[in-house]
């Protein structure tokens, strides 16, 4: 089990992704504002874990407020959900996992004789089952997905949407680890994913732990194998998704679904239900984050381009929903045309509730 | 002037890459070993400048040489032609400037009474004259395929294809440069070109030398950049063109072509005729360079990717034909089919000899 983040009694404790793969120490956050630095430092990232992070942030904020009454805490609440959504604009996750603790506190604290403490509890038990249903969910998309991936053959992914993307399991990695419990032969190839290097550093690791044969190359390298007719399948997280099946994802995304398209390899996307957005209705909408210039300018203190040189680093990129093969999610598997698929597991899992 | 390369009484001084941009500093290579070694360490890269290195690789081989008789000389020659040549397999140009010179140490060898003092004189002078037949060239080509640029506009590059890949003044940098200089309003956007970040490192330099507004991206950005309109044209360089117009290109430029045709934007590519191989047939016939892992498991002496993991590193790959708008070489511009065209330019320019 790879201990992305942990509620524990201290605080919540991160892997910090910043110093893998040579590194394995850990962040421990015991108030929101360190979990706000958390989230903004890319400590943690992955849409999944921003999610449970956000909502585990909020949680830790109200558990540890002084406030006395309850007008008070309230004040406090609009001041955390604040901070913590303003530390990353593109997962939209991050804001579902803030909102859901947000609104089960104003459920509570609107309650007559509500009480802090219950309301302590109760926040801090609904973070804790937010990060049993995001393994939950990533299983989930495993049992769905795994089918749809070659029983012999090469995986490509991007980024990291691995077991370091989410509370565990991972939701890309996922599939593909649900694909190999189930017998398939995969080896796994991983576009190294500049400036941040999540498949280099992130996705090669959780791999190797799991012995699962993985291949890093640049990410300009994908399409000459791709030619060479040396990978089977696609898979990648989202950070994302519009109501028309647009997906917002790490940047280099669209480049490879283009690629995939053009030499007839699938294109699939998975992701858990709260990656998607239906009150984004396409992905010109989406917020797409710009990071700092020194992502893309310095690695490891060294210094790679000219001084005074311009440089761009949007973190994000959209891939319009028609290069998109399938979006698997815990609720199963959709095709297109994605807004109307979409739509209908929206109301049918509604429904059914 | 950028002093890439240069032939001195002392030896052929080279401009060490591997060093830009923070540091310019430069390698005197005092005999043709040396030489080899630069080409190989990358000292030295592009194709037209590997060519003209090369060349003058067997000259100062000439002419350093101890022997006493012609045919030790040959004998001689024939070992220092086979070091060079083994330097790098992918740019035909290498094999070109080593053939030339050998192919007039041939001849002069041949002659009754040949005087090894002579033919030291001539080889030198053989290879002097090519560093100015490459600068010509690019100018040619700039002359050729300004026009193609937009009059207003920015323009994507890969790898660097300046006048650190030539001799001087640039292939792909020289249509830019050409276009400049008439008055075309450009910017340059430069893909950092992973592993080895010739994008990043050195065509950012030499155009901020040049004053010409540059932002560097990685690789990975160019396809939403495409999309958001940003880029009017791309123009690359080239290390092997096959009979039918495949183009052997640093590694990622095939990537960069499929984008280009997925969003309507031209694709050139600037090349001097040496580049040009009708010996070979099409781009499955180019040998590929495979170079070490350390180059993308590494960088600035840090490591980026966990132990052990499987990495691949093909230092080119190969963009067919049917991707190319025009190849703008010092001969002229070239459309498709290219097969034709070549050979049509090539009869024309052995008749006009």
């Amino acid at each position: 089990m790879i201990p992305t983040l942990e509620w524990l009694p201290e605080g919540v404790n991160f892997l910090d992704q910043t110093k893998l793969p040579l590194e394995e120490t850990y962040v421990l956050a015991t108030d929101y504002k360190q979990v706000a630095t958390v989230i903004r430092d890319m400590i943690v990232r992955g849409a999944p874990a921003i999610g449970v992070s956000g909502a585990m942030g909020v949680a830790i904020g109200i558990d540890r407020s002084t406030a006395a009454t309850i007008a008070d805490l309230t004040a406090e609440v609009a001041l955390i959900c604040d901070l913590l959504a303003s530390t990353r604009p593109t997962a939209v996750n991050l804001f579902w996992g803030i909102n859901r603790i947000r609104e089960l506190y104003n459920t509570l604290a609107a309650q007559p004789g509500a009480s802090i403490a219950a309301i302590k509890q109760a926040v801090v038990a609904e973070a804790r089952r937010m990060y049993d249903e995001d393994i939950a969910a990533c299983k989930q998309m495993g049992a769905h997905g795994a089918h749809l991936l070659p029983k012999q053959g090469t995986v490509l992914t991007h980024c990291n949407a691995g077991a370091l993307a989410t509370c565990g399991y991972g939701t890309a990695l996922g599939v593909i680890r649900a694909a190999i419990e189930q017998g398939h032969n995969i080896d796994v190839l991983a576009d190294e994913t500049r400036p941040f290097l999540q498949g280099a550093r992130l996705t090669a690791w959780e791999m190797m732990k799991d012995n699962i044969p993985t291949t890093v190359i640049c990410d300009n390298m994908a399409a000459s194998l791709m030619h060479a007719g040396k990978l089977q399948a696609i898979v990648v997280g989202a950070d994302r998704i519009a109501a028309n099946g647009d997906v917002a994802n790490k940047i280099g995304t669209y480049g490879v679904a283009i690629l995939a398209k053009e030499h007839g390899i699938p294109f699939y996307v998975a992701c858990p239900w709260s990656t998607i957005d239906l009150a984004t209705p396409n992905g010109d909408a989406i917020p797409i984050e710009q990071r700092a210039a020194i992502e893309v300018t310095h690695h490891g203190g060294k210094q790679l381009t000219p001084n005074g040189v311009g440089i761009e680093n949007p973190a994000f990129d959209v891939t319009p929903a028609r290069y998109v093969t399938a979006i698997i999610t815990e609720r199963g598997v959709l095709r297109q045309p994605y807004g109307e698929a979409l739509q209908g597991l929206e109301a049918a899992t509604a429904s059914a509730r």
